[in-house]
């Protein structure tokens, strides 16, 4: 990627600062032309003053209603072929949505062809009901009934643009003029309707909603309830599209709570929303809109949907899961799912994505993973004395709001390292993926090592990167430093006493020690005293790697060796060979800090 | 990518339909482990009743601080080296910042390096602050403060955990031992900065403020104002982080007013906020956190950051100037501004992202693109009448919530063509990048010829496949079919009678032909007729494809030619030869079209 180093286009604010502003904020007037724009309360008011939603918390679900195969797919650079959208349909009634809308018939062939596919097959369960979509004309109506004829329950969702630009730019209608164009193409939908024998029933979008006079909304939703004779078993749905963002989403949700209590003959229809996303809030719109009366909420997975998309129903429902409320769908590998539709859309889905993205379970920096790996631990612990399985246990682990478990995801990838990355995070790695349960001044000892590595490599340490480092560090200096044990011997010649006899290589040449103490590694360090070299332990620790016969051991050994102190680390299926190893490691590693410290002082540095 | 067909490990939802759903919701709940979870509002309690968040509107920007050097960079697989930090920085400047976050000196030697690089070059304006961040720990205190040795003007930014899952689980301390290291490390802080003569200010924390309890806040925040004897001029910024989201956005907005409204010494604190995404809220927890009270507000450009990412301040700012609200910062070339961050975060930036991905201002849809079409051709109008430049005239076209032209954008993109679109969004292209103008009837029967390709194709068109397949429908067949013109010539002989001589080559050889009639197109079809082919002009217009002398005229006509009606197209320097081969395409399509009918019915189908 070429990246100019200056940024020539930028017009660069250069406003005084205002003379109000506080001595802590010098931010000066940009050169942007936002005059050109009008807040939407300018535009568009709502009546609503004594609000309820923000007092409301969500308990239920509503009905979703993914767009996926329409709304999602008209916003494709290469729009789904059947194959496609065949995979994405048995994925949606497999996660559990029970109404779907499935394309565009008269818009297209490929959308005409796939609801015939849908009705000529038997991809739709008998309790999922599939919507289509239809602009206000006869003939097009006409073609949409042709799309779905044989289909035993759909939703025929007739659609016009109600806003004022839209009236005045782009239809050239006044209001009555528009309410009379869709009562006729509603009308027609009714007589069309009434010689099937299938359930049809009807949903209708004014569009560009957050956008249009409350009263006029009003008029003419109530118009359609009435003409389509709606009742509490054949509701008519009305949907609410924020059909373009425009405002903060409190201001969506007075809207909605408007229209929710004006509607009239409420309990027979179903008040629906539509949110987009240009304003990066869509979540929050079908959200506060649910707090504020909506039973309905039409979005696509990962949010994918003209320009910057529809609501992500994946986020809205597990912001539920996460909230212990039950999202009514299943997202028990969310990984597949994401796969699915990166596959049908043709699009990635952003590894910061909420839940489904590549790195939203993961946590580089220290103080985090610290925490994260005290919270598992914690949450292990917890789930083991209340005796429920750890996966359905209560979880309230720092940093991860829910169990990446839930979605099908591993441990594994919580935690990354890097030089972000503190002690808690690193011994965490190497506990998950070696088995390794470091003492905790072992911790920050290697913690200081790794961060120098990436410190200078700029890059992240994967598990096996670490491991490596930690082998070269503590455990491989038993084998390759000045002093190696050739053979050796250790045992108990008598309750408490313990010999050791060994053959040691060093630079002044290989020599026969033996050594006795009340344990081997003290017998060991006696050998080690007659060969020249003094050997203090100061901590020592061991566990075995895994469970079962045959796991290796793992030994640390902090050692003060001459005028230093550090670990070493062996590593053996023999309890014995690791602990020996661990302090050879430690003199060895003391032997090479003592040659550089020489060399230093022999240069005079 | 390989994809699986079936969906092996979801847990399809399974229960029975609730007995209390009705009719048109036949969800049934799900397998998902939900009861793990309790919501936040019986976690923690917000004694806020009267708020009034809801009813204000966003009349300011606050102040950004972008925090991409620190939050933003410890979420990276590999961290920024000093290089691509400096390149960020001067983009944080460039685009307006005053106030920016630029690493955590004391966890790294990197972080650590780039505030010395800072200090020791002239990088930082005279009216940019920088902060660095810092946790409570005395010896970490004094690191951060050996890194900003010299420099002007700066804040340190302590923070702590101080929700109490964190203080339980990874703290080990009640509220009152956590409040005491707390004000240990700020008293440890002031006595640091009194011994500098450079200007510091001090910023406080309270990590996961969302999960904690309002009063504990509050005695903690309330204890550093006094301690750090904040007064107006050189106030402390208390900033409350939503570190992990875990409500919708209203509660954060409840938790912010309450703080705002008991928070001690008001005038002397600096409210702001530091949402992040996990719920995929964290713009509306921002903008209705503002709305609440807070007056800073921490962030990302397109939202990098731990997890699902920090707050995107790109989407924020711009949300203002869609508004009508000067953003105080400038996006005036917004691909820069992403390519520069693609470079230093190594992240990439979605095509949906609000604003600056690359999708974000293309319509696909057939309606959505006639009314664009419409509506910028309404803009043009507009800004012509008021004499105002069309970039800066008042901005209503639907579909776009700002002129892609204020990001730096061209309008190219805005239309893209492919089996969902319509009419409209043809003819614009046509039109942009052609300069034709097609009347309303043949955009329809163009569009048809179009649908039909891409439903073959599924994929998009791009302006040069229409152009294509437009000449190849319209144009071509003036000099391709069974009749072609020789030679010919057109001369007026008499006030308002033309004569059209020609030579023309048909299936039955050549001949010469000569007609009249009271312009010279007229005389061409009358020596068509002597040919033997009879045409009918219907509807004919022409137009200049560009300003100037030498730019080619189009002519279009719609020809009825024996049984079938069609259009042809011609297109010269010369309007009288375009317009003489827009009948002859008509001519030589409708003896193609003939030609296939009569192969029909010769073959009795």
């Amino acid at each position: 990627m070429s990246v100019p180093h200056t940024f020539p286009t930028l017009r660069t604010p250069g406003g005084a600062v205002p003379p109000d502003a506080p001595a802590w904020n010098r931010q000066r007037p940009s050169a942007m032309p936002y005059h050109r724009y009008r807040p939407v309360h300018e535009r568009v008011a709502v009546p609503l003053t004594d609000r309820t939603w923000p007092s409301r918390r969500i308990e239920r679900a509503p009905l979703w209603v993914p767009v996926d195969l329409r709304d999602g797919n008209q916003a494709l650079a290469e729009p789904m072929d059947t194959a496609r959208k065949r995979r994405m349909f048995d994925l949606l009634v497999t996660m559990g949505f029970k109404e779907i809308e499935v394309g565009y018939p008269s818009a297209s062939r490929t959308d005409f062809d796939f609801v015939r596919h849908l009705a000529e097959s038997d991809a739709i369960p008998g309790d999922v009901t599939v919507v289509v979509f239809t602009p206000a004309r006869r003939d097009l109506i006409e073609r949409t009934f042709a799309a779905i004829e044989g289909l035993p329950r759909s939703v025929v969702h007739l659609y016009t643009a109600t806003a004022p630009v839209w009236r005045d730019v782009v239809l050239g209608r006044g209001r009555a003029e528009l309410r009379e164009l869709i009562r006729d193409a509603a009308g027609h939908m009714a007589r069309l309707a009434e010689a099937r024998t299938e359930d049809i029933r009807f949903q209708f979008s004014p569009e560009v909603f957050n956008l249009t006079e409350p009263d006029f909304v009003l008029e003419v939703c109530n118009g359609l309830t009435t003409l389509w004779d709606a009742c509490p078993d054949r509701p008519v749905t009305h949907n609410l599209p924020a059909t373009v963002e425009v405002a903060t989403p409190n201001v969506y949700a007075d809207q909605i709570e408007y229209a929710h209590r004006h509607l009239e003959r409420r309990e027979d229809v179903v008040l629906s929303v539509h949110p987009h996303n240009d304003r990066g809030t869509g979540v929050a719109c079908a959200e506060l809109a649910v707090l504020a009366g909506a039973q309905r909420v039409e979005g696509c997975l990962f949010g994918n949907g003209e320009r910057t998309g529809n609501v992500d129903l994946v986020t809205l429902a597990l912001n539920l899961h996460a909230q212990g409320v039950d999202p009514m769908v299943d997202f028990s590998d969310i990984d597949v799912i994401r796969d699915t539709v990166e596959h049908c859309n043709r699009l990635p889905v952003h590894p910061r994505h909420p839940y489904g993205g590549e790195l939203v379970h993961t946590a580089f920096s220290g103080t985090h993973q610290d925490a994260i790996s005290k919270g598992l631990a914690h949450h292990a612990r917890q789930a083991e004395a209340s005796g429920e399985p750890a996966e359905r246990a209560p979880w309230a682990v720092p940093y991860l709001p829910i169990d990446p478990a839930d979605l099908g995801r591993t441990y594994e990838a919580i935690i990354r390292v890097n030089s972000q990355s503190g002690k808690g995070g690193i011994a965490h790695l190497l506990h998950t993926h070696h088995g390794l349960d470091l003492p905790r001044r072992l911790r920050a000892d290697f913690s200081r090592t790794v961060q120098t590595a990436t410190d200078d490599s700029g890059r992240e340490a994967t598990p096996e990167d670490l491991w490596e480092l930690f082998r070269t560090t503590y455990l491989a200096p038993a084998q390759e430093g000045p002093v190696t044990l050739s053979s050796w011997s250790a045992e108990e010649i008598a309750p408490g006493e313990h010999r050791f006899r060994c053959e040691l290589r060093t630079d002044e040449g290989a020599g026969h020690y033996e050594g006795k103490g009340n344990g081997p590694l003290a017998a060991f360090t006696d050998a080690l005293a007659a060969a020249g070299t003094g050997v203090d332990i100061l901590q020592y620790s061991e566990h075995a790697t895994a469970a079962g016969p045959g796991s290796p051991a793992v030994a640390y050994a902090e050692c003060r060796v001459g005028a230093v102190t550090l670990w070493g680390v062996g590593r053996d299926t023999s309890v014995l060979t690791a602990s020996v190893y661990a302090v050879l490691a430690a003199v060895n590693r003391a032997a090479v800090n003592q040659a550089s410290v020489n060399r230093v002082v022999a240069q005079g540095g």
